[in-house]
C-alpha cells in the first residue's frame, strides 16, 4: 500500500472523508477531488496536516476541469486507483427530482470513468448500495436478481455499476463494487439520526416521524465501512470483486433509532409517527443482506447495527449536528 | 385495444416500424416519433396510408421540441402508452464511444419518462435485451443476477430498465420490459446477416467474420417478436411485468449463419474467420435464455432460431440490403 497513489471522488463527503483518512493512514498518496455541494472542508482537517493529502475543489462532471487538473496530478506521478464515492446521498431529494441522481450519482460515474480511460488510472473502486436491489424481500446475495430498483437513486447505482462491468472489457483493468448498507458516524449529512437530532434541536418536545417506524436495515459505522473497503481492496484481486458490506448481527427499525435519540437528545419528547410503511417515495422499507461472502474473504464487523447506532448517535450529538 | 392511443418512439426503425404496422392492425391509434438517424421513412410506407396513423421527425433528447409536439397530440386525445424503442441498436459503435448509448439509448428512455410524466402517459413498455445480462453462462430467467453487462449498450439499457422500474414509484401506472434475444428480419439496419450480405456484395469471392464463428445466439423473426410484444401487453397486467422473448428451439451459431448466407447469396465463396471467442468488445459470445415465463402465459414462436435466420437472409436478400 505504501506509495500508491489513490484519487478520491467526494474526499469531503461523509463517507469519503473517513476514507482518506483511512489511506493516508495506510502510507497511500492521496488526491481529493470534491464539489463541497454536500462536502466540508472542515472534515478533512486532519488529512489537510498531511504531505501526503492534497485536495482541490473540482465537480468531475466539469469534465475540462477534470482533465486540466489530472494532466497536472499525473505528470508527478501516475494514479493507481480511483476510489468514485461522490455521488448525491439524499434519496428524498432524488426522488422529487430525478436530475439529482442522474447528475450526480451517475455521470459522476461516467466522467470518472472517462477521466480514468485519459489517464490510464487501471483500478476503480466503487461506492454502490443496497439500493440496488429494490424492494426484494429475499435475503440479499451479490448475485440475486432481479435488480428493480425504486428510487432514481438506486437506478443510477445501478447504472454505474453497468456502466463499470463494460468498462472492464474496454479499459479498466480491476474494479471492486463495495454495496454499502445505511451508514452511520461523524461527519453525516443525512440519514435517520441526523434528521432526529435536526428535528429535536428544533422543537425538544416532539419528534416526527415519516412513516410507521417499522422500516428495519442493517446500520453499520462508516469506520467499520471504510475497514471492509480496504479490507476488500487488499483481499480480493479478480477482475470485478463485489461485495455486500453490513453487520452481522441483526438491523435497527426506525423506532428503536427514534428512541435511542430521544434518549440521548431530548428525554421525554413524544414520537409522532407520520403513518405507512415507507417513509418517504423509493423508501425500501427492509432488507436483508447476506455477508457471507465478505465473511468468507475474512472481513467482520464488531459493532452489531444497534451499536453502531448508539455509537452514531453520541458522534453526532457531539459534533452538534 | 381499438380506440387506444400508442405513442411509438424509433417509430421508423428496425423493429419500430414492424411494431407500428402491427398496433395499426390491432386497431391502436399510432403515433409515431423517429430522429430518422438509424430509422427511415421508406419503412414507414404502409403505415402512412392509415388514417390511424402519424408521424413526425423527432428526437426525443430534444425536450423542448417533445414537449411542444405533445402538447398538440394530447390536447386531441391522451396517449395511453409509450412503446419506447428508439435506442443505438449497433453494439459495436458504443463500444467505441460511450456517449453514443449514453445520449442514444439511456437519455432516450430518461427523456421519455419525463414526457410521459408531464402528459400523464400511463403505462410504457420497454425494449430491453438479453446484453443486460451480460456473459453469464447460466440458463437466463427473467430473475437472474448478477447484472454485469460486457457493453455499454448493456449497461444504458440496464439503466433504462432501473430508472423506469423507479418511475413507477414516482408517477408510472405500469411498465412491461421486454428482454429482446437477437432480432432478424426485413429493415433490419444492423447484425450479421446484415453485414454478411453487405461484404459479399462488396467481394463475392471472401466473407470475412469476426471472431471464431462459434458464438451462439437465439435468434428471433421480427414478427414473431412484435407478436409476442402485442402478447405480453394484453396477457399480462401487473404493475411490473418483465419478460424474455426467444425462439423455444435452440440457437444459431455465427458460422451457421455465414455459410447460410454464403450458400443464399454468393455460393463458392470462402468464408475466412478472424479468430477469437469475441466478435468485438462487448459482445456476449453465447447465452441461453429462459422462455420459461413467456411459455406460461400462453406464447411461444413457431420459428425456430435457425429458420428464422433463413427467413430472414431471403427478406434481406430481396430487399437489396
Amino acid at each position: 500500500m505504501k506509495n500508491e497513489v489513490s484519487l478520491v471522488t467526494g474526499a469531503a463527503g461523509f463517507i469519503g472523508s473517513h476514507l482518506v483518512d483511512r489511506l493516508l493512514d495506510s502510507g497511500h498518496r492521496v488526491i481529493g477531488v470534491d464539489n463541497l455541494i454536500l462536502g466540508r472542508r472542515a472534515n478533512l482537517a486532519d488529512a489537510a496536516k498531511n504531505d501526503q493529502f492534497s485536495f482541490v475543489e473540482l465537480d468531475v462532471n466539469d469534465v475540462e476541469a477534470g482533465l486540466a487538473f489530472l494532466r497536472e496530478e499525473t505528470a508527478r506521478s501516475p494514479i493507481q486507483t480511483v476510489w468514485h464515492l461522490a455521488a448525491n446521498s439524499d434519496i428524498q431529494a432524488g426522488g422529487l427530482d430525478p436530475d439529482v441522481d442522474l447528475r450526480l450519482t451517475f455521470l459522476t460515474t461516467y466522467n470518472v470513468l472517462k477521466l480514468a480511460q485519459t489517464f490510464k488510472i487501471p483500478q476503480i473502486v466503487f461506492a454502490s448500495t443496497s439500493a440496488i436491489y429494490g424492494d426484494n424481500d429475499r435475503v440479499l446475495k451479490e448475485d440475486t436478481g432481479p435488480l428493480f430498483p425504486v428510487s432514481n437513486y438506486g437506478a443510477m447505482k445501478l447504472a454505474s455499476e453497468g456502466i463499470i462491468t463494460a468498462a472492464l472489457e474496454r479499459f479498466l483493468q480491476r474494479a471492486w463494487i463495495c454495496r454499502f448498507p445505511n451508514v452511520v458516524g461523524g461527519r453525516a449529512t443525512h440519514g435517520a439520526i441526523f434528521d432526529f437530532i435536526k428535528k429535536l434541536r428544533a422543537n425538544p418536545a416532539e419528534l416526527e416521524v415519516l412513516g410507521d417506524g417499522l422500516q428495519e436495515k442493517p446500520y453499520l459505522h462508516v469506520r467499520e465501512l471504510v475497514d471492509a473497503m480496504l479490507f476488500i481492496f487488499q483481499r480480493s484481486q479478480e477482475k470485478l470483486n463485489c461485495f455486500n458490506i453490513a453487520p452481522e448481527k441483526g438491523a435497527s427499525t426506525v423506532r428503536s433509532i427514534a428512541e435511542a435519540v430521544v434518549r440521548a437528545a431530548a428525554p421525554g419528547a413524544r414520537i409522532r409517527y407520520t403513518g405507512g410503511s415507507r417513509g418517504w417515495v423509493g423508501d425500501v422499507p427492509r432488507f436483508r443482506y447476506s455477508t457471507e461472502k465478505l465473511k468468507a474473504l475474512g472481513w467482520s464487523p464488531k459493532l452489531s447495527s444497534d451499536e453502531a447506532v448508539e455509537l452514531a448517535i453520541r458522534e453526532n450529538l457531539g459534533r452538534g449536528a
